[in-house]
């Protein structure tokens, strides 16, 4: 038996904030409600389908723990921590076999990237829990060049094999390969190719899911009937847990047309938060993220604290936010109340993000970033981080621990991902309809 | 992150024969099969449901790899490697919302014992695992002499309260907890006490699955024909996994009724592993194990390698053999090919046990007994033994190690397990029917 005599001693994040009040009071609250809450989720999963996998960026400012992103097709497994891959199996077979218990052969298709190792360990990290889980899998690349199976061998010494993907008829697969299910790790941020169209198999998540026709606006508006829902069965005020936000559509930032729906929206998002910091004698300064409703990656995000600040972008910074991933350009955009950030390690901010296989939290990582303030975006391009494992899994709370102990707050942090998992699970409910 | 840096270093038990040949090739047959085997099993559990919660005991010869006996009331979770709580968590969650989503208590009944420690210990882990998986939990005793909640500090720090029963028409609960699901961890050896009688609300595992009704032979017989279709799936000989067994009915040992019988069988059990041996070359002395048809806790067992052994008890022996716990008397006897276990750790026998909720290993721990034999049956009452939690878990094959490297050989063991789970499932099948 594995005894690890000083876990104390294991790096975690510390909270450093004046007001801690409303936050322990929720954590607090979490921690009694367990089995309500437990109770509360399964009997969501009667009636709604959770996403097959997904991860939720969670902002902790102490006085509120709130998701600020929710990602259908998550990278970053291979951050996790090791010790909890068993749970991943196990959530996997779960998953498989809910949705189809005749599986054998799965077929992954990754984002287009084959260069960036930490994104191809996140694609070899699938591909273990796969095959730990007991299927058959293969990775097929929608990259015009891999016309033959290709290896990449990756710096942590792993090895990835892409193979270009072969459609016959209505079903798709690699060479002497007909899988039962196509997995997408692939957000299609320009769109359903046509080679994904129309396909017999199973296709997971739907193309649907994809931020061609996802909105962020979308899953707030869903996160945000849930969180009311939730808050009500343990008594708390929504806001805790609930950024506000709003959108501007039909912008254009080049043509710099737009600017007085999005200045205005800024004000009366940041207006609202100023009453609920007053409400609860917070002294920081109320900010808001202004970001495109679609798309990912953290490209097209800017930190705002006044609606004259969106009025006065100079040509770098309306370029910069005019595009996102793979160049697709930004006409609506979410304004996003800020939720600080509060946890630190050593110096550096660090953002907890969950990982869920089905409705089941698996682990989790911090993003610790050196150089990077309270209020901004960890998510952005070129931003590099330390992932941090959570040292803990998520599902273990334990109430002979103080509400914001390590066991209480991680399973704090699932609760919150888990609902944001939730809406994500209305929003796909709404497109399949 | 946890990093340990010498995982070598961790204590496992060796194998230590001389004959591992077809051993390795099972073990090798069942690494190469996985995506099969895991398919398989999906396959089955559309059809067949699976125990609530199950442990079975191995033995490992290094030529056959055997279940030798199938618990549907495991005590024992506190021996679990507390790494993998997390992994029984996530598996109760499975199991409950499987089988009832709108449970919130749990009322769980255990064994009559106030006494044992180690057994106690268990029931407080299964607490704790009911907990962390969101269920309200209360522990109801059958013991007259609990009239009012009796809190027992263990010795591990933890406590426990029991509770007396509270019978409303045809509702079980205690004071002030009307549970939903009835959870038994008593396996009813002097049958079901009328209190657990005509329930509403759901008992599990059934009282049918309790040894006043349950007989290892049908487990056997049940086990015998998942060992077929299993070697068949991955072509191996089914003996190399399915113990030889035979039943004699109305035997008294008390009175010498039915000795010729048993020796008899006791022979030609003997002279079919002999055939094998034979066929394998392997050198060692076939031998049977005698012991109750209905029983757990190892009492009336007997190794015998003659059937003149069985005509010439002496009267200790026949005392021994005619009753088994809570003093029920014998009537029926197995014979079963007695498995080699050559496991060792230093000098010591070791035994392992796989544990399983609902159709999910989740962990599992060696019996290392200093003071018995190769062939002796290592769960005798007063035979104490110290258990050694598997380090890694049953779920992470890895085809780059050796077939009988770590992960591969618990793999097997949590795979020949789950066929000794599935029998279970068929018997509790006929015995709903």
């Amino acid at each position: 038996m594995v005894t690890l005599t000083s876990r104390v001693d294991i790096m975690v994040p510390r909270l450093t904030t004046a007001l801690k009040g409303p936050l322990l009071d929720l954590e607090q609250r979490i921690l009694t409600a367990q089995p309500s809450i437990e109770h509360w989720f399964r009997r969501q999963w009667l009636d709604h389908t959770p996403p097959f996998y997904s991860s939720v960026d969670l902002r902790n400012s102490g006085f509120k723990l709130a998701p600020v992103d929710t990602n259908l097709f998550p990278g970053g497994f291979n951050n996790l921590n090791p010790d909890f891959l068993p749970l991943c199996v196990l959530a996997m077979q779960a998953a498989v076999e809910k949705i189809c218990p005749e599986a054998r052969g799965v077929l992954l298709i990754p984002e287009n990237h084959t260069r960036n190792q930490f994104y191809l360990q996140n694609v070899a990290q699938l591909v273990t829990i796969l095959k730990q889980a007991g299927m058959r899998v293969r990775v097929g690349s929608l990259l015009p060049e891999i016309t033959e199976p290709t290896t990449l061998t990756l710096t942590n010494g792993q090895s990835l094999t892409l193979e270009p993907l072969v459609r016959s008829g209505n079903r798709l697969g690699v060479a002497d390969f007909d899988p039962c299910v196509i997995l997408l790790n692939n957000d299609l941020s320009s769109g359903a190719p046509d080679i994904l169209k129309n396909l017999e198999q199973t296709v997971l998540p739907p193309l649907a899911a994809g931020w061609h026709t996802r909105r962020k606006s979308q899953h707030f508006a869903a996160y945000h009937r849930v969180a009311a829902q939730f808050s009500e069965l343990i008594g708390i005020d929504p806001w805790l847990i609930d950024p506000h936000f709003d959108v501007c559509s039909q912008i254009n930032f080049h043509e710099r047309i737009g600017e007085e729906c999005l200045a205005a929206k800024v004000d009366d998002v940041l207006q609202k938060i100023r009453t609920k910091y007053t409400e609860y004698g917070v002294k920081n300064d109320p900010f808001v993220i202004v970001k495109a409703d679609a798309g990912t990656y953290g490209m097209g995000i800017m930190t705002v604290k006044d609606g004259s600040e969106v009025r006065d972008l100079n040509r770098k910074q309306r370029n910069k936010m005019a595009v996102i991933k793979e160049g697709q350009p930004v006409s609506d955009v979410l304004i996003q109340e800020g939720v600080y950030t509060f946890e630190n390690l050593n110096d550096a901010v660090a953002e907890p993000v969950v990982y869920m296989i089905d409705r089941y939290v698996v682990g989790g990582f911090y993003r610790v970033h050196t150089d990077r303030g309270v209020d901004e975006n960890l998510n952005a391009p070129g931003s590099s981080f330390e992932p941090l494992a959570f040292d803990a899994c998520c599902t273990l709370p334990n109430p002979d621990c103080a509400p914001d102990d390590m066991p209480n707050r991680f399973y704090a942090y699932g609760v919150v991902a888990r609902l944001a998992m939730l809406a994500a699970s209305f929003e796909l409910e709404a497109v399949a309809e």
